[in-house]
């Protein structure tokens, strides 16, 4: 058996004009295309040609989107794409298990095991709002009813055995009752009869995402994962959350492999430093920082407009008006950058461009090879497994990747040149799992 | 300005291996590919080939099944489809206004403007097990909050005024807040806020299609459908059912063109008679009768078993053992088939194979120029605006009806020889519905 190197995962985030929170107003975008399926044909097309793992939409069920229904359109994309994964979000809380379990099944079928879940339990206040409820499932209940869900859903794709549909035209028998399976699950939150009406997908599950990175998060996908979007500024911090989730495993009776971890990766690449450094000011350039500034404000309960821009963000302020654990919705983000800005000692100005430019994940402005460097560094010394790509501009910062840093990465012998399997999982290097019914 | 002929609508009605009761067994059909999406692809490529309206697919949250979940085949077929309209099927019972609302403004986007979605409310009791509930919705009650559902989900496709959009990249204004709008809708059963996160889709709101032919269902689709799905076994019924559901319209406000009545029409056809009566024998003799028999004797509470199969139909068990009040279901199709055994005082056997040939819709046996025949005296003598078609057997039946059938209703003048119009709706001779929250 020849040695190879650790290989690299990357997933693409799909998102609008791009991640930079003013990449709509650069030139190169066209954010006009934003409900045109052709925009979105085009960048399925180029991370497809990238030998990309998969695709990615975040979802929410608030405010004013701007985006697709991500599940109608990776459905879409499934007709029209042959290798790439098509991994979807669908939050826990506002929807039916049964609905779930059916709907991946389906797009499992439909794009013969490509499909993955992101599991997401978190929304703010104003979503329960559009679901006739008076207020959000607090967060610790949220994961609990998680829990359950994701449970369902296995089960619900376990309820019928491989073998169950048999098409006998001889004797008009069409399937084997006796390989379908009720579930008759019954937990606190739900209650689910079952078998679930499709088959058992190709890929025995939809690969199982999990973008929570706060401790009941990390614990969930310990527990329940098979990928995890994750915010990790720095490489130590990447290090050290690789190291704790993956130490996590074991009790679980999982291996390390079993669970791919990627962290967001936000590049601004130039042929050259100076053209990179370019392209981020200009970016910057666009940023709108009152507007910013405000949002800021709300989200961490302080009014920051009376505080100088270029001046230093006051961070005791946010100590005192709102404690961390008083949030209830994106926990493991505030955290985030409340230390970012202790750690770096950053004006409200920097802390406004740095969440610019991928929101707290990490941010890289270079060229190819020096991002190259970057990826294999944090692969090779275990702080992750790829990463999740955030484009600042969509679709030439994709295309860039693509077509300069996939060469690169593939020289060195960290990236596929050719897609390895035909599934998700099997792209992802990730077992299909057993039918846990089967021999219950 | 010319005399155009009435112009007859063309659905087709994807199910599994074909609408006869016994098609995955004839030589004919793969039954074993229902879940491959090529297979779908290959009828949606027939169907647009025939000019069709459109695609539409049933649906159900409990069985066996033995389909892809409706909208997200439908989403797959359309980036691979150009011009045919795509109907879902969406219950209101168990799902959220805001996630239908949003996933049909989706595929609209997706598509160009060709959704539909096909309305219903009702399901058996064993739904409800799936969905952690004891027992189904009273009918009545169901369509209580299937009237409130819809009219969400129309207030939801209105929140974004056309024009919300702007993308001024100079002034760096993306939208103008104030054209989207809460709709703060409170009801006896749902409670939502909005804006939808989705702008209004091409189509102002998808084609809205009703399924449901008793008595609420006729009201409910007067006062909300644009199209209609029912079942009328004969050309008496469906002319008494157009003219009462038509009659109805005024009330609303409505005129007859706005609503378009589309009977299911299962049609065996040959090349002769009596090649068409070959192949319903042919179809009949794969019936299994034993297991039908069990399963009309479920369906209205009345052991069949020990009645002799070619004997008489024992209509007066039925009448005095469960009556079709306590139907809590497709009530209509009871009745329906109640009737119809009377009218025609059916054998067992004669039932059971009549209801294998079309499930009690229009059924028909003959020759292209006959089926031509029938269609053009139901367009054209007001029983029927066109037909929900259910060809027996796929794909043979539904490329015998658009290579053999639509010629011969082009010929005369009766379909049209290509799309008028982009939209599902400019197809149907629908007008787009103007924005309801715009001046109220």
């Amino acid at each position: 058996m020849s040695t190879t190197k650790r290989q690299v995962h990357l997933n693409v985030f799909l998102r609008g004009a791009g991640h930079h929170a003013a990449a709509w107003r650069h030139p190169d975008t066209h954010p006009e295309l934003g409900f045109d399926f052709r925009y979105y044909l085009k960048l399925a097309q180029i991370a497809e040609r990238g030998l990309l793992d998969s695709l990615f939409m975040a979802d929410g069920y608030v405010g004013t989107g701007r985006r697709l229904e991500p599940f109608t359109l990776l459905s879409a994309l499934a007709s029209v794409t042959e290798h790439i994964g098509l991994i979807g979000t669908v939050g826990t809380t506002y929807n039916e298990p049964y609905h779930v379990a059916r709907k991946f099944a389906s797009l499992d079928h439909i794009s013969g095991g490509r499909a993955g879940w992101n599991i997401v339990t978190g929304h703010t206040d104003a979503t329960a709002y559009n679901f006739g409820r008076e207020e959000h499932l607090e967060h610790s209940k949220r994961y609990e009813a998680a829990e359950e869900f994701v449970e369902i859903t296995k089960q619900l794709w376990d309820s019928w055995e491989e073998e169950a549909l048999v098409f006998d035209k001889q004797s008009g028998v069409q399937f084997d009752e006796t390989r379908l399976h009720e579930i008759n699950f019954k937990g606190k939150v739900y209650k689910v009869k079952g078998p679930l009406n499709i088959p058992r997908p190709p890929q025995g599950y939809p690969v199982l995402v999990q973008a929570g990175s706060s401790e009941s998060g990390k614990e969930l996908a310990a527990k329940t994962a098979e990928a995890i979007f994750t915010a990790q500024p720095t490489y130590g911090e990447g290090k050290a959350f690789y190291t704790d989730v993956k130490a996590r495993l074991a009790k679980y009776g999982r291996t390390p492999e079993q669970l791919v971890i990627l962290p967001g990766l936000s590049p601004i690449i130039g042929d050259t430093a100076a053209e990179a450094q370019d392209l981020e000011d200009e970016l910057n350039a666009f940023n709108n920082v009152e507007d910013a500034v405000d949002k800021l404000s709300e989200r961490f309960g302080v009014n920051l407009s009376g505080y100088p821009i270029d001046g230093p963000f006051p961070v005791s302020a946010f100590d005192s008006a709102k404690g961390i654990d008083s949030v209830n919705g994106s926990k493991s983000r505030h955290q985030l950058i409340l230390d970012l800005i202790r750690k770096e000692n950053l004006t409200i100005r920097q802390l406004v461009n740095r969440l610019a430019s991928g929101r707290g994940h990490l941010t890289f402005t270079g060229t190819p090879i020096q991002l190259a460097d970057v990826i294999e560094h944090w692969v090779t010394h275990g702080a992750s497994d790829g990463f999740n790509l955030m484009p600042p501009l969509y679709p030439n910062g994709l295309e860039a990747f693509v077509d300069k840093v996939i060469p690169e990465l593939q020289n060195r012998g960290l990236f596929r040149t050719s897609y390895e399997g035909k599934t998700l999982r099997e792209n992802l290097g990730l077992v299909r799992p057993a039918n846990s019914l089967l021999h219950a």
